[in-house]
């Protein structure tokens, strides 16, 4: 199936084209990208040699497209590709919030295709497999949301989670994006960790709506407070998640509501040692550890995964394969590349 | 003064050496350090080539002394010299808690002088100054509990935090010790992060002991989720500090109660934007943010330091300065390696 | 067709389990590794998840190995394999040189099969393609001398540039090996950039040989001053060559016999714009820019690879197919991960 | 003594405010840099919280003043200050040059001061301390020069040295000053290891320049083939010089040679292990390390440095110190933070 990407420039549409070099049944048949339009992929990327693309102004003619570009450009060069029968992966944020509203008070914009929020399918195929498998649109999650909920979300369906969570998050700067600011100039990442968008930022609606819709009747709204962290590395997120258990539990029940809750995902890992991001380096998968602190009555809940792998264009395809029907974890299931 | 230091082949001992390089009053006059005994200090730290001082197995005709040896060895060398009227500053953890039991059963040995535990003092200068200027014997804080302490206290003492606080740290490797570890090994820390002890870090009863001190009346004890984790960085520490509000308060209310909290320290200086752990780069600052996180009523507070300076060996020197009538600040006014 | 890998706790053996994962010919049947003997390789290596092996002892039922033993041990191990008849990729330096001389006086030790070095292959498939096709034993070169000789080969070959070659090479820490030491310790690496083994480098005969075989007729011996660095990264190496042309050239010409040198050979790319080693990281690349800087006369000749892809684990499985009659490339085709 | 920075927003102006905050002489009074005039020095650069100044957008009216602007513009502010009886210690390449062709040539640009070129002195004061004492006006050597000359100057003064170089020198990236450009992103950087103006560095003509300035009657003029590279780190500059040996020599003689030419020099210090770059990290001293590689006959000669210290600010206030008549270290004789 011929398959193109839209935004291939960036880090996500790069990585999108890394992870189809090998993948069976998707053929990358075309590529666009506005500011390097005209030059050879394999000029712009030399570690893409393999391919022969030209990076085009505009494309439309493949049968699926992955979106990498900003929001609302996204939705504006998306909109038209489904009502043309196209199956299309959106990694921006344009159809991710279901709720109009918060997604314009968010992101501060007006939505371009607000009546295609309703078909739009949130694409965290653990929690939604079967409704990915019938959309043709696909939001693809935010890399903080996907590492946060896969965290949580055990505990919050089992109600042994309070609503009221802490997520405290460690980012590379790969999820930055590529172009150069002075946030991510290498002289200023290296050596350091700060905390950034305290006040809020922009993935937690999508945290709060997909936990939402988990929690048990009778459980209050979740109520988040969010703060990611840039540290030095370019790939890798970890989410620590900290809320009082509501029920009595034991490390043992959570292990095993843990394992029961992700068997047969075949990209979440449940393990009992602090998870490392680099075991995810390159690749699409989550290592979660659920932790009952004792002494305190709180959960503390890790997830780790590769903000570019699980957190964006392994994800991507992830999401494409049920949209298509194939197997999951088709061209996917690679090593992480370690150390 | 003649100063010696007691270990100084691992980071805190050099890094000692590297501060007292510049400083008005006290003079470098003998180092001990069992691993490479016999060499010259400027053979094994090249770095350090202005020495020229011969690494001795024992050491005692200084006036004062900094032990960086590990808890123990430490007591077992720092013992006899208080009794012989010298002064110590004790990097390690045993002269921190002040009950025996607690520190026997978190260090799982005998303490080797107990009879001295009354008299130590824990050398926080900013919240026990007067104390530490009285005393031959300071326990030198932990790099973990210096930054979470200070970035909770002001909260706590107030009363306007819970006592019930979660504390999110993240680590540079240097922390860990000189010695070569497959842990600290740059091919597992590099591009790499993730949490360690989560089910209980030494450095937790430290803080747990000093935050009790500072609580009102009519408070529950402190009770702490402590979460260490190492990023890839040689230096630097941020404690991410998370605890309701118990009273109506305002971030107007939490900056005017910090700032006030931290006049005349120095080494403190509280911000409004998150603050970077680089801005302490090799010097002994301390930058606090606290935050009130206004949706979900928690209060957010943030230290960060350098953990071989104001978490190690700046703050023993500015315990020294106290200890001998000096400015707290003498020889420890550089400016942060940045960027 | 079942393999084995020897010396599956290393750097380079656990690479090979890595790319072993996607190997549609070779299945990974059973994995040695002294310490950690009786543990899971997932246990070892959560990353590697995906597989159910147990580490043994000593292994020695599949038809083709992979040995990742140090120098000497591993000759032992592959001598008698080879003797029944099974193929074996040798990663130590024991079957590299063919002189048993320069290989004793090398690495101080007496070899223990000098009977079989006559039949042993040195594994640089771009030179030597058609013997590692008909070998049951491959000496897998180093990684210094594969980026190094690949960078030099085609203009020693065409008689264009001096025997008397400098060689400054840049490597990422993994090619030190796993086992912790202070000086792969993250804060010595961190930051900091060194050479070291000035006065030689175990590295520097392999050169020689293989440069030495290809140069023509009337051409003096190879005279190498080869200076290794560590760079604060993980994986990576960035040989520089320099030389003085012996022949008018231009830097059409070198182009031109880089290219026909390197045309069908898969994995080696001749680019021109300096090579980044990045973007070899995870895979078998290598890629070469040869520049004749014309002021000075000097050929300026790099090449990159990932020191653990083509400078160990890559090229041992690269050598592996050719011994077996499949592709040159079956299961080798992936893409760098980039950034 | 009042002293001012223009252009105090750049990587060099940033460190000549922190190494001027503990110099006993030189009180820094006045800043500008246009970009943030208006703002204050410490809301720009937290870690520089002690300084209570504006950045204004012109200052004049201090007594000696460093220019940290990019070429150009730096010449044609310093022009008249020099003019006004003001030094000026210029940190650009504007003075450094003393052929007009050859700056204008090499930086494209128009000279706004050529009259000034005949009495600025190239301050490098290992070579030039006598002139730099008597000028108003120092052109601070670029940071690669600075250690690749101070490599080779005794072996080119003793006439040992073949003048054909090879320089292959390695920096971290500050050098690249602060401004974000996609080749100092923190995702091209880290984890990568590459070459870069391999046709010619604007570095080249005052390396040729100081040390044709050195060499015996009778050598031919130097000639170099420079190489320059960005390692993944923030800071340091390892330059390794290769030239055949024209003179029978030996290791000892030129060990004895080196520590000869470099004694009174406080900021070279001469070893016989290589020098890493972090023994240097923020503070304004050069390790330089000479071998004769015996068996090809080459000498191999190598230097570290701080490309921000004695490559930039720290050599600046050197010169400084010496144009006031201070010693040449006041202020300057800090320890490197390390590790």
């Amino acid at each position: 199936m011929k398959v193109g990407i839209i935004g291939v420039t960036g880090n996500a549409g790069a990585e999108l084209a890394r992870y189809l070099l090998k993948h069976p049944e998707f053929e990358l048949a075309e590529v666009s990208g506005r500011s390097e339009a005209g030059k050879k992929l394999a000029d712009v990327f030399p570690y893409l040699h393999q391919y022969d693309l030209t990076i085009e102004p505009e494309i439309g003619s493949a049968d699926l497209f992955f979106s990498a570009l900003p929001h609302k450009s996204s939705a504006e060069i998306c909109g038209p590709l489904v009502k043309r029968g196209k199956k299309v992966v959106d990694l921006s944020a344009d159809f991710r919030l279901s709720d109009r509203a918060v997604y314009e008070q968010t992101y501060e914009v007006t939505h371009p295709h607000p009546e295609m929020l309703e078909t739009a399918v949130y694409g965290l195929p653990e929690l939604r497999r079967p409704e990915v498998a019938q959309t043709r649109l696909v939001g693809n999650p935010g890399c903080y949301p996907t590492a946060a909920i896969l965290a949580l979300a055990p505990a919050i369906c089992a109600g042994i989670a309070s609503p009221k969570v802490i997520i405290d998050a460690k980012s590379g700067v790969s999820g930055a994006g590529r172009t150069p600011t002075m946030a991510t100039n290498y002289i200023e990442i290296n050596e350091n960790t700060h905390a950034y968008s305290v006040a809020g930022h922009r993935h937690e609606p999508e945290i709060v709506q997909e936990l939402d819709r988990l929690r048990p009747r009778g459980l209050k709204p979740i109520d988040t407070t969010f703060i990611p962290h840039l540290v030095p590395m370019t790939r890798g997120i970890l989410a620590n998640c900290y809320t009082p258990a509501i029920q009595h539990t034991s490390q043992a029940q959570v292990d095993e509501l843990y394992r029961e809750f992700y068997r047969d995902k075949p990209f979440v890992e449940v393990v009992n040692r602090p998870p490392e991001t680099k075991w995810t380096y390159g690749n699409n998968m989550v290592y979660v550890m659920p932790h009952f602190h004792e002494r305190s009555g709180n959960l503390v809940l890790m997830a780790v995964e590769d903000n570019l792998g699980k957190g964006a264009a392994g994800q991507a395809i992830q999401n494409a394969n049920l949209m298509c029907g194939f197997p999951e974890n088709l061209g996917l299931d690679t090593g992480a590349v370690y150390p």
